[in-house]
């Protein structure tokens, strides 16, 4: 019989559907063979040597006379770098101008790389890069809240091959972060207990559902997960903001990224996904009852009109199984 | 400059991208050249002839010897016909049993039609043979949600092209529901109005979002639609629930329905979309603040990590052109 499972974090139900469910290894034939893309492209605008084709350069990361990483305005941001930030209300009609910050973090020079193939050392690299990029959106008194992302692929939303992350800085705060943010804080008022830390723990306890645990980290699946090999990625201490990160966890972050998405690359072959790092706003890295993670989610299946209509998810994957797949997984 | 607009309905916030924004026609080129289907296909299992491959028939419409429209049990339910709804509260894991109903609406015998396509009389049948089946689906004391959607092309998650709508009752209330009615309330407790009420009769007023008025329904883009075209279509005379629809009403609906649809299909190029019904059940036809209504979102851009990690989508269309766009376009 399927189950109803329910996520503590987002008040999400996810129907785990068994009557649908297939085997881990079902979910890589659900990926058309991607071509491998060749290191170096005379027309991408963030390969070496078309740096004139990119917009203003934020930061960079440099490895003799080259870059390493790069850090760019987006060429088309979602929104405006310049401008006032104005409330607009009018009846049931509230605008707020668009204004922020909108980078991409060009992750390496060359085209054909990716986190899981990258040297562990430039994935350490690159969630500095996070970090500080991060730390400096929300220096911008406009921006209430910073989005960091990756797009894997262009099934999961992205345009450009050449590997990239991005980080917005919204002038709002999103409705999903304040609705998560208040279970949070019923769950500790409940419990006297960080939500995050509670399951932390447990997920440690039970094992089943692990797919890496280091000194730092616990690289996990979700009981509720929304879809097949959905995996969050826990700092063991409790913080609520992501660039309260030290140096040795933050190394420590790098190898379960690069470990989880490895197992994804040569495990699922290279599937579309989607990364996000949660987290609150450095000025209430004192919070108790928040705590920032990292989220994956591979695009092995597709949500449709029930998904859209109820904010629930069918998920054809039985985390157990999935975790255990991903345990099991090669990383090289 | 870009424009943030909330979505007072969802509480969402929605990034208007004028940046980035494409002319309304634009959004047809996003679409891949999809192949005419044949009327019949010997292996359709939804094609006559071959009931059998379907599971058990729940309802059916007959015009002579023939069916016209087929009700029958999903073969891969997401959720179990059969079983006790149980709760299993395990520390944070909460967990249900995956009980309730999920039918599949067959609309046609023909394997090339919709309801952009269809007599309107055929769409009146089908909005009545939702209506029905809603009702049925409530009766079951296990449910307390219902779902009616339909998935158009493979972009929106559907694998079968057989024309089908489907409709599940989910032995919880989802939480994106339970929000949504709590925004509509503390609405209402404020100004002692139905939000969708006022909503609609604001949007009336403007015009500049309207692509339909008749009767008993308002077809309008909404202010802060969080995709280009996603369209909303709203019941005049406020009624919590859907199948409080009345007859002349239901007439009306299809007519709204038909023609967005016509025009989705003539003028976009007959784009994937995601249709739903959201409505509260039965038991709350008497509740003042909730309004049920219909939603399609067409397949035409594609979320991804910046909208899974905030829930704030980017809309790269301006919802006034998409508006004018789609009162222009053709209905055959």
């Amino acid at each position: 019989m399927p189950e109803l499972r329910l996520n503590l974090v987002t008040r999400e139900w996810v129907i785990i559907a068994t009557e649908r469910a297939k085997r881990p290894e079902d979910f890589k034939a659900a990926v058309p063979e991607r071509p491998v893309p060749p290191p170096y492209l005379a027309e991408c605008p963030f390969c070496p040597g078309n740096e004139g084709k990119t917009t203003e350069e934020r930061f960079r990361i440099s490895e003799g006379d080259a870059w390493k990483i790069r850090v760019v305005a987006n060429k088309y941001p979602a929104v405006a770098t310049v401008g006032e930030k104005r409330w607009i209300p009018d009846g049931f009609r509230r605008t707020v101008t668009g204004v922020g910050l909108h980078e991409v973090i060009i992750e390496s020079p060359a085209h054909n790389m990716n986190p899981a193939l990258m040297e562990l050392g430039h994935v350490n690299d690159l969630i500095g890069v996070y970090r500080k990029r991060f730390v400096e959106a929300h220096r911008d008194p406009r921006v209430e809240h910073v989005i960091i992302f990756r797009n894997h692929g262009e099934g999961a939303g992205t345009s450009l091959e050449h590997p990239h992350s991005q980080i917005i800085g919204v002038p709002v705060v999103p409705v999903q972060f304040r609705d998560r943010v208040q279970a949070a804080m019923h769950f500790f008022d409940n419990t006297g207990e960080c939500l995050f830390c509670h399951i932390l723990n447990k997920e440690k306890g039970y094992g089943v559902r692990v797919v890496l645990e280091t000194a730092h980290f616990l690289t996990f699946i979700p009981y509720a997960a929304l879809s097949p090999f959905h995996t969050w990625v826990f700092p063991k201490r409790h913080s609520a903001v992501f660039s309260d990160i030290r140096d040795e966890e933050a190394a420590d972050l790098a190898m379960n990224l690069k470990t989880v998405l490895s197992k994804f690359y040569w495990g699922l072959d290279n599937p579309d996904y989607n990364l996000v790092i949660r987290s609150s706003r450095p000025e209430d890295v004192k919070n108790e009852y928040c705590h920032w993670y990292l989220s994956v989610v591979p695009r092995v299946t597709k949500a449709a009109g029930f998904e859209l209509g109820s904010g629930m998810f069918i998920n054809t994957g039985l985390p157990e199984e999935s975790a255990r797949f991903l345990r099991d997984a090669p990383i090289a």
